[in-house]
């Protein structure tokens, strides 16, 4: 390693991706969380519709007409709005605007595991306040973040890799009592039923200190792309949009393919419709097979290799993947007996049950 | 200002980027260096190819298939290469991976406005080195950056906004004599004149402390997609690869347009030469209204506006803004008489020359 190298950065461990193997036939990846449909039909008119001068030229620094679709979608104002290259830009830049180097940041552990690399990178104190085995939110968790006093706490919600969903007014309780910071990271959250009615947008209208990311990532299939945003006060908002960002961080092609995106409604939230279709589906399927998951909100399953299932979770995931199936295993103390599974097409999730009870009857 | 921003980002000054007005008509733009001509055709042909699918996934995390066209182009190896989501994000990472809150950070000043908005980000200090009015490598450079024990510092070669070029021996000489980091930004490398022989990549064979950053943005006519690479050793590079970056910093469709603008070096080399005559055809016609401008080896010219000119420089560029020509004019104590003009297509800097000769006659 060399001496140029700041010691903190020597001493941390960078993130680990899921794995993102090369093109294989017939692959069925339901590693890291795509959208198992493809994106709108009005973005491939969009795509259609780029050319070179729209690349010649810097894009619009404050993605005015992108943030003007979302201010709609949302019910806000434009000034509550700023969007980031991915969701992960996001968390960094509410890193880098709220948290010093030596104050502490908090998430419930486990979850999304870049937090405490990007806290690493911030020379934070990292706080992970440990989940029951419910997945409730943490007992105590508001004291417990007043007493590291922490400038950022991330929750995402719904939760990965659990799925549980919180509710808006349990989210709110938990703004009310905190000194600092609450980034609520919705990556999964248009996958949530409708039915439950989960409005977080609502909230900022009486909390000076809660950040919504959004991501277009998932919801939108839009993975490949790169493209997320913060929804906040304009007090949080402003300095991200005018001070810690890199000017140009959002490119000409991806605001014209999030507009593409985000207008097309109708379309996100048919498959959206499908994907928990599939979710109830799936999660019967492998319930009957002895693979438990707690209900999901999001667009995966979290399913429970138990002791009698007759091979280990990494077992599992090692026979899947020699079938071109490609599930998340972590390996962590707290989720070494699970399988963190993307909900695929019908297709695929046929497949992947047919391969588990093949490897069970060998 | 809400309490949650870190006081430091209280404080600081963001980036103020240059004027980027919406669709005009006829609008002559010479004020943000993008490059006069398009890019290249196979960028409309990948842009063509792109689709959902590609979308739907996340993209190579190495994006090793356009990191092996780099190696191929500088004659280097991929572990030397790691891409950014544009110049600037190569910028941030080198503060975030070599500079600790409280080191010091040193560049030639003026040069690019973003040094010091980055280094305020990371709790720098922050360390301008002057330059003498003839914008060489200012005098005993390396004894100032050594008496600060600067952990890093900011070239910009061909410099902006000068446009002076600086040698390959000088530059070594300096990454000798210094403590930390040198990081050579040639975001305009690319209009270099091939016959000096500008090959900054063999520095790196001898010099375990340079980073050198190249940007997409101008050379290849590509500001809009946001997309630029550091070359550096593999002890600087890796780091950067493995912990700092987001995982996923450079989408799908920058690596794709990427590879189809930088494998067609013929096209590439067209219309930096055709800028290289514009250039020197600008020049002599400015030079004939007695707007003298240093040698430049970049696409814009630095144009002095002294006091027998008739009108100062901002008055010119507000004269030429209401002709719809936008020109470059900064409010800032060493440059208050200068404009920075980027070098158009033969028809735009023919507009230019007759906006300022009716600006004059007025």
């Amino acid at each position: 390693m060399s001496k140029f190298i700041r010691a903190s950065i020597q001493k941390m461990n960078g993130y680990s991706w899921g794995e993102q193997p090369g093109k294989i036939d017939n692959l069925i990846k339901l590693n890291t969380n795509e959208n198992a449909y493809p994106a709108s039909p009005e973005v491939t008119t969009a795509l259609d519709n780029l050319n070179l001068e729209d690349l010649r030229t810097y894009p619009a620094p404050l993605a005015d007409e992108l943030r003007a679709e979302i201010a709609h979608i949302h019910g806000i104002s434009l000034e509550n709005i700023v969007l980031t290259n991915g969701g992960d830009e996001g968390l960094r830049l509410a890193m880098t605007t709220f948290v010093n180097p030596g104050d502490s940041f908090c998430f419930a552990h486990p979850s999304y595991s870049l937090y405490p690399v990007l806290a690493h990178i911030q020379d934070a104190m990292i706080c992970p306040i440990p989940y029951s085995d419910s997945w409730e939110i943490p007992n105590q968790f508001a004291s417990k973040i007043s007493s590291y006093d922490a400038k950022l706490t991330c929750l995402v919600n719904p939760h990965a890799p659990s799925g549980t969903l919180y509710t808006v007014s349990e989210i709110s309780k938990l703004a009310d009592h905190i000194p600092g910071v609450l980034l609520i990271d919705e990556a999964y959250a248009d996958f949530v039923d409708p039915e439950l009615n989960y409005q977080s947008a609502s909230l900022l209208e009486n909390h000076d200190n809660i950040l919504i990311l959004r991501s277009f990532s998932k919801g939108y299939s839009l993975a490949g792309l790169r493209l997320g945003y913060l929804l906040g006060s304009n007090p949080l908002i402003t300095p991200i949009l005018n001070k810690t960002r890199d000017s140009y961080n959002v490119g000409s092609i991806q605001q014209k393919i999030g507009i593409a995106a985000i207008t097309d409604q109708d379309y996100a939230q048919s498959i959206w419709s499908r994907i928990r279709d599939n979710r109830t589906h799936l999660q019967k399927q492998l319930n009957a097979l002895g693979l438990t998951s707690p209900p999901s909100q999001s667009n995966f399953l979290l399913a429970h290799v138990n002791e009698d299932f007759g091979l280990t979770a990494k077992k599992l995931y090692q026979s899947l993947k020699k079938m071109d199936i490609y599930v998340r295993y972590f390996d962590d103390t707290y989720l070494k007996d699970h399988l963190r599974i993307t909900v695929g097409t019908q297709e695929q999730n046929t497949a992947l049950i047919n391969a588990i009870e093949q490897v069970l009857h060998v």
